[in-house]
């Protein structure tokens, strides 16, 4: 993952402190600069940051002026903003992370506009011989009844020979690639009767599992905005597991706003008129049934799982519904 | 509002024709260039516009691929992506307004950044004598309840005075604009004795509620983002007319997107992780007390109305709630 | 690159056509929907657009109001406009194409943020059995003097090995793909007897040449910004052909803004403080030697190119200089 | 400009430090939190940052990798990424800034999108009684020759009777919006038997001159942008103060990067491929007329100014052109 060499960098960047009059969170000063590990020769770490919980309040102060401070402390404040959707103040803040992650991961993650990127560039440079090859445990099968989900971990032979190919072609493609550029570590030629192949040209030859970094950039209201989408049950498995690093960096970053998050954010549903529609009839006592619900059967399933009922519209007893997990999910 | 020239110049552009191999929308080709009236001197008027309902479902198939065939029908698919939030094929559509709307209400509009603006430049140009002054009936006392909100209609002399002021003020300080510019409809001075104030320093005199105007161009998706906010129940009257305009010219363009709009967004409700969990518990017979229900009081009662229920948590006779017009506000 | 159901479905969308109100542009509808072969197997296709040249003129006249009207043409104020980067009123256009292209290829194209994306998703759908191989003829060496460049073309021996290995890895890297999958046409198993790898896992064994798709959609000031990068001689010539493929589009849509683009960006060099005061010097008649100069030796060189002088700054014979072709790189 | 209890605030939080392992800059650092004045009642503080020269070129060297260990300092990569216009290292750096200004001049900084934004809000609170006047040596005409210049200053009657106006309609439009909220400073009714107008309307009787104040946060590329457009000497007087003002804190902050954008930005000039025909034939001793140039007059003026020429193409003695001090404007 790091080369003893990035290790050592790394320490002495940790050992080395300052002092500053900006505001400065402990917590998160802990975990500067330390990668955490991510998928098999993936990680992420925190390079900087910018604000705190203070901050958050601080920016809506100046736009909710004096009155604000009738709601006399943070927590409440910061709740309050969440769940009105009032977004600018949480751009106040800002983080940076240091991601190494296979370039299909990496695909995904760019769609993700409203943040700085630099990239580690194979037109200038030669990529580390590292790829992705899933854990047996995450080598799952295409899900029947989902089409961009994941069914049933592959088993036995066919499992053996998915991750033999994986590996094998992974390998091959990097052998390819290093002898197509015909460059040793100081850039001379191994074989001196070849020309070499142009860097941003041998490139292509690497599978979409080949490791990539960069460093990413982002406030915080983009960055919680990616997690709802990123650390959701529906994300694909190696983004999500990014993502779910990311959400502890958040924790002990501001960890007000992180509650909010996940009071109003990821564990919170959304009812559609129709659906807001059948819950008030059944609260009224109402037997409704899914045929007059003017909901899809998908959605009726959907709303039903969201409320702890089976499909006939009866909670379920000990509230352990069997839609429990999904709710929040989107 | 318009000059004579001006209602000439869109009854001539309304007249010309040409063809076209681009997706077209006779409901929005019959609305083009027409200016709706809103406040006492604005309006609202579509300019061009960019795909329609099928480029929707277009945008989506080339994401989802050959399996969103199985959606054998565009509404559907349009429902499906708005209920799950896949925003990215909403902003293949674009359009394109001309508006005119006082400086107050135009700086609450910009904030909204993902759109293309070109203003009317007081820099360059003297403004149009024309300022908004509330019909009787919008001008409302400051809510004592809430900060950002509009209490009871002012009435009789109070109503009167503030009137007078808002028109006096505004006239005063446009002639006075006026007389420190000195330049005549031709840009020569009133008074050759006079040198006459740069325009971009004289135009400071303006009140907040002289008239401007701008281009206003952005993507469906981002629009639809604009009148969540806007076309809202809590939002400031002077702007939410705008955006109830606008919400006209998207029902005829692209149908279907509105109508989801509608049922997923606007007249969707957002409830918290503590919200579902007391909903989970009502619906399996508990009668659950506000004090131990882990919502703030505010929090509370917006459920209870959310519900259709008084606050006790019972559910009020004929659907009729005191909350029922809030459903889907922000 | 086109399936015949594809032929036939782009030749029924340009038959049919209807009548509009908006500016309409002959010259580009005479391209509109119709594929530009691009590299091996991509392509590029106009599949819609909003505004004109006229459409320019219109927004920066709301901007810079009745003023404009003294600059009596079109083209004057479009050429006004570009020349002095007022660059608001070219937002005001719109275009929106279709692209095959190679992934290592979208990987750059992404990083232009300012546009609206819809990408073919392989979590969704199979993707087909295309990938990019270079023409001999473009098949280069990794340039020795520069390190995100090509020098000059392999040959031979080397040449034939390279192409192989590019085609072999690709087709095999495909072939397992699809044999992970284990899925027909229908979607259905192939070999009844495995359960099929999830798409999402399977396509990171394609290579980074395998084509993707994708609707791009953006506004003319983002378009010229990504052309002066990526249809400039320092942009990798695999993306270049999709940029100068663009730039026809451009000429046939906006003439004027087109010509202005060329003269004031695409043709423009940029002289930094150091640089003038030279030319200034030199133009006064002074020999100013390298050394003197306050420029770096890389500066000192792409200033006389720029020039037409030689490495002594004695102005070259001709015009015909060795640096004309890199005017305006950058 | 603040009140007693602001600048205690400010001497405490300049107080008060702590350790940090994040990058500090110590000139900035002595800078933080401190208001420098800006025009009459403005101010402009520097609240946080994030990053500095460093992690410009760290970024740097995560995209161009290895390679740029060659460029063996700081400070000539930093050179080369401006030069070049490689902005993405420089979005890696942040800063943010609580500016109070005239609304006219917030009207044209907002314009700049590519920012975070928390304004103080007059639907929520009560605007200060502060509004901008000019100094009467920036009490300018309108500019004869250009229509979004500034001409000679006011003097005599006209300049008092201006600076009169200015001074009357603000107080007086200020006391009647007071008068219209019928609130004291603790937000109770004046007039007991007035209702108060809400505060949302009461604010369109304020004037363009009156005093908002926000937090405004961005990254260093489009800080950089902001400052080449609004410290140039084209920009209107009242926002090039704030400008400059800022161009000293980007000093103190990121040295390196500071002294780059001036060579390579503010004090470049571009020169379009028509311009650098007519260079070319003048360095090679070629007598060029305006009229056989392919440039209009204004242009011809402009490059002569550059170029530090008369208008027939001669360079004037001793480098003091009359066009010196354009250099760089836009």
């Amino acid at each position: 993952m790091l080369t003893d060499a990035q290790h050592q960098e790394i320490a002495a960047a940790r050992a080395a402190e300052a002092r500053t009059r900006r505001p400065t969170v402990p917590a998160l000063e802990a975990l500067l600069f330390q990668p955490v590990p991510v998928l098999d020769h993936g990680f992420l770490r925190v390079i900087d940051y910018m604000g705190d919980d203070a901050a958050i309040v601080q920016a809506a102060r100046v736009s909710y002026g004096a009155g604000t401070k009738a709601t006399n402390e943070d927590r409440g404040l910061i709740r309050y903003l969440m769940r009105h959707r009032h977004s600018t103040p949480f751009e106040m803040c800002e983080i940076k992370y240091h991601v190494k992650l296979p370039i299909f991961v990496a695909r995904q993650w760019i769609r993700h506009r409203t943040a700085n990127v630099n990239e580690y560039s194979a037109r200038y440079s030669i990529l580390d011989r590292e790829f992705y090859v899933p854990a047996p445990e995450h080598l799952a099968a295409q899900s029947a009844s989902n089409r961009q989900g994941r069914g049933a971990v592959l088993e036995g032979a066919e499992a053996a020979e998915v991750l033999d190919l994986l590996r094998q072609d992974a390998a091959r493609n990097y052998d390819h690639y290093a002898a197509m550029l015909n460059e040793d570590a100081e850039g001379n030629p191994v074989d001196p009767a070849r020309q070499g192949l142009a860097r941003e040209l041998a490139r292509m030859n690497l599978t979409l599992n080949t490791y990539t970094q960069w460093y990413w950039k982002t406030d915080l209201h983009n960055l919680l905005g990616f997690l709802s989408l990123r650390a959701d049950a529906h994300a694909q498995y190696e983004i999500r597991v990014y993502a779910e690093a990311m959400l502890e960096t958040v924790r002990a970053w501001v960890p007000h706003a992180f509650e909010a998050f996940r009071d109003y954010r990821m564990g919170a549903v959304t009812l559609s008129a129709q659906m807001l529609a059948v819950v008030r009839r059944m609260l009224a006592g109402e037997a409704v049934p899914a045929a007059g619900s003017g909901l899809s059967k998908r959605e009726w399933r959907e709303l039903m799982a969201m409320l702890g009922c089976d499909e006939s519209g009866s909670a379920l007893p000990g509230g352990a519904s069997p839609g429990a997990e999904s709710a929040g999910a989107r």
